[in-house]
């Protein structure tokens, strides 16, 4: 008998009936003859319900209070859902964040996994029960309740499945599987059977939104196998699992694109030591997340420094940089919206030289100039203009064969 | 610097600026030097909200899950006024029932209080903050979420000021005291500066629904004074608490009134003996409340029972009484709806003869027939027709001049 941990998000829980939907669902792989854990988040909408009202009551809510109000929606879908088992005659039983023994350490509303103590799912279990846990919660080490902030369910889901040992650990959403490239995008986008966790990490910071990095970090931490599949039907999912030596016969495992990018050059920098450590933590204290970064040293004998954000973030950027700015008289600053990124990923790449190459020639022939690159170990990534994004990644995708299971 | 446990019902905390005006109350409190301990209910239709998604989902939702589901709207509550509070200025601090230290038993949705632990509490109090306690809830001896049933938060605010040694409990209600009658009856009814914790428990019973007994039970066992107060104004309310020797120069503290009551009449039944408890059996198997209970033995050697309860219970205990009257050939059942009660209440009684007698007097010369009697060491109740109620109880109030203060 098989214990499969299965995670079911906010739109799959979202109603009564969708809730029936899950406890059929969970029944199915019962009687399949397997134990299951399902970690549930709470309906869709109810969260954000919780924050309006923090939000009419204060500009700037009480983090801990806030732990407080938003756990009780995944309470909520707990107890529903279990009596929506148990009405199908499923020995079913909720267990809240505090219950699965999820130990947490850091700032309310952003909590972290410490350490875990299944010691009361594992005694149901024992008993034969099926578990309904409650995603996104636990509790610090002073027993206050705490939250992990967004992506949570996941990382509840992958936790249980670490303490527990569980055979299985499903993931299901609303999409089903992770692809070569956004169905949306690339029509003939081919969806993946299996993807390492580095690469499920890379495609994760590269746009591609199926899971929030930190569970796949923890996943890759604790050797948890788990599945993305559809929470809609029955097809098997992309398994994300340690890479395994048959993966390196794939040289590019996926492409992966990111819109509403903007880019900020500061040309005429001083070269002296501190002056990226300045430039770096005005942008920090502002809290703007930087993606690409490029840094160099012009024949001019100053610097420049390049960084793509989001191009919401962008004014903020200007805001932070102007103190400094304003002091060094040789600098200028120069932005550039409407840009968007491309990146292909693959672990094959350490062993595969004429990667970039490739990549390059394919955007030049579809007459797309690239903007900035960056490369890691197992992605490279350009700037192209927004315009010109959906254009790159099928080029991309076509001069790699993605749409073609490799042999 | 006394310690102040306030308890704010539903409607209190109703909607956001009602939450808004209990923090205020509470900062009131505490800027006139006091420390202070709220206790909350859910917001009002929250609860009846979640328990339709129950049934939604269940005909006959378990009880386990109906508490973690109900459990929530009180946490949701402590975690949103401490919110506001902390708006205020207020270094304030929520509290579930499992952190109050409320250790249970019982049955789910029933549960009784065992004991306090109230460890936490008093650590945060030292640190000189405000706390906002989750009433209606605690936990059981195998640490899952338990709720105390209909009048859970003010049990709660009793058993919060009993682990603490408060100094005082106010329960802020929707009612500005304890009457010595419904003022929307007898028009000069008057509150009552104080009432003995017997006198209020016979009045709970008798229709004077301003808290449910096992509160006022509770709060006797413990010794602990509290006060019904108006939420919605700062006027001094009714205090309850263990008789004194002062109290009993009032013969009669109150008259208390329950409209839509019923009686069922079994004649002719055989003086066996069994047969009181195969009755009283069958009616407590369907569920039915009882109240007045009235036996003797009829001049022809066959007993004659008669109970009355709420007139809505009268269909069903008809039905529950029907298998047992096909077996008793002499047995017949009368009925009685269209009838009330009406109760005098005071501990005066037991020192002063001629109480039943002045009460009969009063309602004989009103021109109103007097059903069922009953009696216990301090509360004569009688039964009359529905129609009359407020005659009657108009002109026992006057017989007692409870309109006046006593000397």
């Amino acid at each position: 008998m098989a214990l499969i941990v299965q995670k079911y998000g906010g739109t799959s829980v979202g109603s009564i009936d969708r809730m029936r939907n899950v406890a059929a669902r969970i029944k199915r792989t019962r009687d399949a003859g397997n134990q299951v854990v399902a970690v549930v988040s709470a309906m869709s909408g109810v969260t954000d319900g919780l924050i309006k009202m923090a939000k009419d009551l204060s500009g700037n809510p009480c983090e801990r209070e806030l732990d407080v109000l938003l756990a009780t929606g995944e309470q909520q879908s707990i107890a529903l859902v279990t009596m929506a088992l148990r009405e199908l005659g499923i020995d079913a039983v909720s267990i809240t964040g505090r219950q699965a023994g999820i130990h947490t350490t850091g700032s309310h509303t952003r909590g972290r996994i410490l350490n875990m103590d299944p010691t009361l799912m594992r005694g149901f279990l024992d008993e034969g029960k099926t578990l309904v846990v409650a995603g996104f919660q636990g509790i610090t080490p002073d027993g206050m309740i705490h939250t992990l902030g967004r992506g949570g369910s996941d990382l509840t889901a992958i936790a249980v499945a670490a303490s527990l040992k569980a055979d299985v650990c499903q993931i299901l959403t609303d999409v089903d599987g992770v692809y070569t490239c956004d169905p949306r995008v690339v029509k003939n986008a081919r969806k993946l059977p299996e993807i390492s966790y580095d690469e499920m990490l890379e495609m994760a910071s590269s746009g591609s939104k199926v899971m929030q990095s930190r569970s796949v970090e923890f996943a890759k931490k604790f050797g948890v196998v788990f599945e993305v599949r559809s929470s809609l039907n029955d097809n098997p999912g992309t398994l994300v699992l340690e890479e395994h030596p048959n993966m390196e016969n794939v040289v590019i495992r996926g492409v992966s694109i990111e819109r509403s990018q903007a880019r900020v050059t500061i040309t005429g920098i001083p070269d002296e030591p501190g002056m990226s450590g300045r430039i770096l933590g005005a942008l920090g204290e502002a809290e703007i997340n930087l993606d690409m970064i490029i840094s160099n040293i012009a024949h001019d004998g100053f610097a420049r420094h390049s960084f793509t954000m989001h191009s919401s973030d962008l004014g903020r950027a200007q805001a932070a940089l102007k103190p400094l700015l304003a002091e060094l008289s040789q600098s200028k600053i120069e932005t550039e919206a409407g840009i968007a990124k491309l990146s292909v990923v693959g672990i094959g790449m350490r062993s595969h030289s004429g990667v970039a190459a490739k990549m390059f020639k394919a955007l030049g022939d579809a007459g797309i100039n690239i903007g900035m690159i960056s490369t890691s170990e197992i992605k490279i990534a350009v700037t192209v203009e927004e315009s010109r994004i959906e254009d790159a990644a099928r080029a991309v995708h076509n001069a790699f064969k993605l749409d073609q299971a490799p042999v």
